[in-house]
């Protein structure tokens, strides 16, 4: 079942300010790998930080994960040196995963986020997009898409918040927010 | 792990002609198991039909799913009989699945096309709304939610189409479309 490869692969894209765009790429991960085919997830600002996801897919074989960042939202216009440095090597490895096309499916999880606060080039990951085996399918999440990567990509998806509870209070739950 | 519970479950809704729906409410329900929750999904319009997902989820344990649907896009203003006769029977089970208030979580896979075609009443499904036990988080998908599913849910997401490869010809992939 692991010799299944894609015939062409393409880029997706989810972003916008609403739930979902996360679960959107495990939810495509978990069914890639339903199929026999492997997936490597790299996420970019979350790392360090405590997800359900992170259990579950301890039980499906062909899903790998590894988390860059320090597990906290990044506000500031300037994100600091220690979180630059983490998306600039999160970007080396995505670089790898990918050139390698040991991997069917390679999620960049909040990958947009980084871009959006320049810590890492947009001409860089369109150069990724670019110069990636046929056969590989890239998933981009995030907010704050920029327009190129928009541009670059075949597949793109607004996650746009109609309602959401955190405004009338309710604070993260473990088990959906976490 | 598994007596973990919300203290308030929600009521949340995909919906929009983007991608990522389903696969959002999967990766929520990924997120969701591996806090120890328990999960149902149920699925309408879409049984019969053969997902990726259908085979990763069977090594995840507390991840229960039951399809009702002959797997085929229902385009009629009046879907066939046998089709309203399964989205009911699906509709049932929820009641049973939610009422019993042995699972933490409850999806409602592409319920709100059943809605929107008339194939369930939104009356029905508001009552299950409103008299779900406080901890179950429900969580419905499908294009075209009726405006009372948008009223009486928390959170709401509109997956919006940006951008769509089947414009371009680009057949269903086996690992990725399903």
């Amino acid at each position: 079942m692991s010799e299944q490869k894609l015939e062409k692969g393409l880029v997706q894209v989810y972003t916008g300010n609403g739930k979902g765009k996360t679960s959107a790429a495990f939810g495509a991960a978990l069914r890639a790998v339903g199929r026999g085919l492997r997936v490597y997830v790299i996420q970019f600002i979350k790392g360090g930080f405590d997800y359900g996801e992170l259990y579950s897919i301890k039980s499906l074989s062909n899903l790998k994960l590894t988390a860059f960042g320090r597990g906290r939202f990044i506000i500031e216009s300037r994100p600091p040196e220690e979180d630059v440095k983490l998306a600039r090597e999160g970007f080396e490895l995505a670089r790898k995963v990918v050139s390698s096309g040991e991997y069917d499916m390679v999620v960049l999880d909040e990958i947009n986020v980084a871009l959006h606060l320049k810590m890492i080039s947009v001409d860089d990951v369109i150069q990724l997009v670019k110069n990636k085996p046929k056969h590989v399918e890239l998933i981009l999440t995030g907010r704050n898409a920029p327009a190129e990567i928009v541009e670059v990509a075949d597949l793109v998806t607004e996650m746009k918040e109609i309602k959401h509870p955190y405004a009338d209070g309710v604070p993260p739950r473990k088990g959906i927010e976490y």
